[in-house]
């Protein structure tokens, strides 16, 4: 009986077509990256699990895929090593006894790797990219799976705003190429750890920016409410509560911020994180001003992000015309390299969702429209005589650049032409006996119909007729 | 105590020059078989184990990495059910029961997979290149990784020689893109099927073949000895040698072994299978010389290649000018996707080893001098103002498409040029005060010295001075 093909949950194949439009999004960001300077890096799939484990919480280890050590890995294993006496297995200790590598969980833990391990060979500040697939032992479901590309661009050893201003540059630059109106929202991490400072409750800076986090979802009031349950009091409720009905411009949020952070918020605590937070944000909107970018920009005080190695400014993008989360994160790191056993290595970096740029493109129709049309031209079989005709024609035409076929097989025009059709090939070229005879060929416009022949060696008039 | 960071034997990192090099490779061969109107896909790195098993030999299954079912693996698993009377555990039984997934080996079982599983999806003949890492749990050693891209080109659905005469184009537009001198040896199975049968031993081809593999390490006498040990007679391997020993140019070859196949040899007998062989090898080479091929090609009747799905055509390419295994090869397979239940799907296959190619390119220095810039420009960072100043021209010329940079933080200037040094940037611009004060900005050339002023808005003028 044959095997009836499948692939793991969560996994996914991508025929032409998909590729066409993934590919479309990797090398227009590559394209970008590269024209501000960042360079290419690839890392394992594998990482040693002690590179991996404990650098993403006790969810993130859960959700490792483990590889099982190469060979005979449970010969020599005693299992009642990790049988406790009422004969329950340690499943955990005897997964890290059998499997020493697990597949990589995102890019910015191996790049942290990378620049310890390498750092006599690399010239600091070091601006990389990176476009890899990672692996998640997530429970699989409709946008969500266990292998996905991210595309990262980080650069370390530079505390300049300059950078941040180049990762607004950069995502400006990508999401104006895909013809897509988005919104870069910026905050900072000083400032939100200011912002517990001056309500009296420093060390309740995350109870504070998850419940921030959720205004737009579940209104002011619920916010308060989750402050409130979270230990919060009234006073403490009075000093944030302004800030989450902020409006203006970038600069007069930042006035109005300025003046709570210097103490003259009902509570008049001074915080030097929020005001050393908001110099970093109006440096970085000065330089946003100077720049000039072309998409909405906007100081969102509301922006947490999960990731708990942020320390500075942190970005999250989202698209305006399509509902689907935000299509684009980032922001700045004092520490990454630290836990590898390279302290004082600041840097920041951008994530773009590859997938949901993908779905966000595709639902406004933004695909360019010649994304997927791979060869131009097909020239029909009509026979072994033909055939040798034509080959060096189109030999001629590859070395010009331009992707033809000859028809494999001798078979019924109408399945050439069907070949064509699916393939979404704009000319074809049905050159016969006649045609040789007369020392040319014959193409066809299949959009609109138009017929031409050129003399077999007018390479330059095919050219012309079918770019 | 900060870990030591290292990374799985037998893996690699690839900083920015390796990877300068490898995706001028890949993109080089990519283009290449876009030209032919090949269409990318890609499978996912993880295939469910049943997939894989079995498919590459006993051999092969051991070498498979195998991933630990995500969750609690080993709860709920009995393991003296897994325990033989002796206490003796079966590993290979229990490593099923908490393994369901591995890593894929190749990217010709997951294309088999592919093409069966979306069939209803695809239009055939189907032509598509996959470019992707796979992994092996071999032992590390010198040029034999764990983790490693193959570049595969396959066209399935389509018995017709063009398809191997494309596959042959393809190859010598892509070594004669990175200027390389190659032969390309060209045998087909049913060839030494043929020579099997005629010698009498229709049975022994493997033995033969492995024998006749060997004869430029080991020499005829030596390859006649070998075929002794396995069984053949002195009258069977009067048969095999003239084979051995023919000379000629294809065509002459061609006849020689046609007279064998017609019952011309020795045992008189007469091989259809041969024959048949012999007829697609001619009708390639008739194709090959109507198209024109730049590099060397020749029948090479020795070639055998390991992988027993092969049916017809095999394909091995040799660098000519520097000592290395084969860097290119592949062939035709009459019933690859049968064992996933679609019989009958004749495919046919080429596979470009990136690794070898790049110890040949970089042996021989043949990469092209410009692979590793990256940046054109750099701009000095002299202050605040001027970055304010140099922000809308650095922003003009990355969307003339040129790569330049503003260093981050104020440094020294030898520090600054040290980074441009480093990165290979070929211009630096040092704009100041003055500069800034007649509305200029300066460039300079740092592999001539030339310097140049221009307008701070002729973006026009300094296009063609750093191109």
């Amino acid at each position: 009986m044959a095997q009836k093909p499948s692939i793991p949950k969560g996994t996914r194949d991508f025929g032409p077509a998909e590729m066409a439009g993934r590919n479309y999004i990797f090398d227009t960001i590559r394209s970008v990256f590269r024209t501000y300077g960042y360079m290419p890096i690839e890392t394992p799939a594998m990482e040693n699990l002690g590179t991996l484990l404990g650098k993403y919480g006790d969810e993130g280890d859960k959700l490792l895929f483990r590889i099982l050590n190469s060979g005979d890995a449970f010969s020599g294993v005693d299992f009642t090593d990790f049988t406790d006496g009422d004969g329950r297995l340690n499943s955990k200790a005897l997964s890290l006894k059998v499997c020493e590598k697990g597949l990589r969980y995102d890019l910015t833990v191996p790049f942290a790797r990378f620049v310890v391990q390498h750092q006599n060979e690399l010239s600091f500040p070091f601006k990389r990219y990176q476009i890899q697939p990672v692996w998640r032992a997530d429970r699989p479901q409709k946008g969500r799976y266990r292998e996905f590309y991210q595309c990262d661009a980080d650069v370390i050893g530079s505390k300049s705003q300059m950078n941040e201003l180049e990762l607004v540059q950069i995502v400006d630059h990508v999401f104006t190429l895909f013809g897509l109106d988005v919104i870069i929202k910026i905050n900072n991490r000083k400032v939100l750890a200011g912002l517990a400072e001056i309500s009296g409750f420093p060390d309740k800076v995350t109870d504070i920016t998850v419940a921030i986090d959720k205004i737009d979802k579940i209104g002011l009031e619920s916010v308060k409410a989750e402050m409130r349950e979270k230990g919060l009091t009234d006073d403490a409720i009075a000093v944030i509560e302004p800030v989450l009905t902020l409006k203006g411009g970038h600069m007069e949020k930042i006035s109005a911020m300025r003046a709570l952070m210097e103490g003259k918020s009902a509570s008049g605590i001074v915080s030097e994180t929020g005001l050393k937070g908001l110099d970093e944000l109006e440096e970085l909107f000065q330089l946003t001003d100077a720049a000039g970018i072309s998409q909405e920009v906007e100081i969102d005080l509301s922006l947490a992000r999960g990731l708990n190695y942020y320390t500075g400014a942190i970005f999250e993008v989202k698209a305006k015309d399509f509902e689907i989360g935000s299509i684009c994160g980032g922001g700045r790191y004092d520490n990454l390299t630290g836990i590898f056993g390279l302290p004082d290595m600041s840097g920041v970096g951008i994530s773009f969702g590859a997938d949901r740029i993908y779905d966000v493109l595709k639902g406004l129709g933004k695909f360019p429209e010649d994304v997927m049309t791979a060869t131009r031209i097909l020239f029909a079989n009509m026979g072994a005589e033909e055939i040798r005709y034509l080959l060096p024609i189109a030999k001629r035409l590859r070395e010009s650049g331009i992707s033809c076929e000859i028809y494999a097989d001798s078979a019924k025009l109408k399945k050439q032409f069907d070949y064509a059709d699916r393939k979404s090939i704009p000319f074809i070229s049905i050159t016969g006996g006649d045609e040789m005879a007369k020392g040319v060929v014959n193409l066809k416009n299949l959009a609109d119909g138009e017929q031409k022949s050129f003399a077999k060696n007018d390479i330059e008039g095919i050219l012309k007729f079918v770019l």
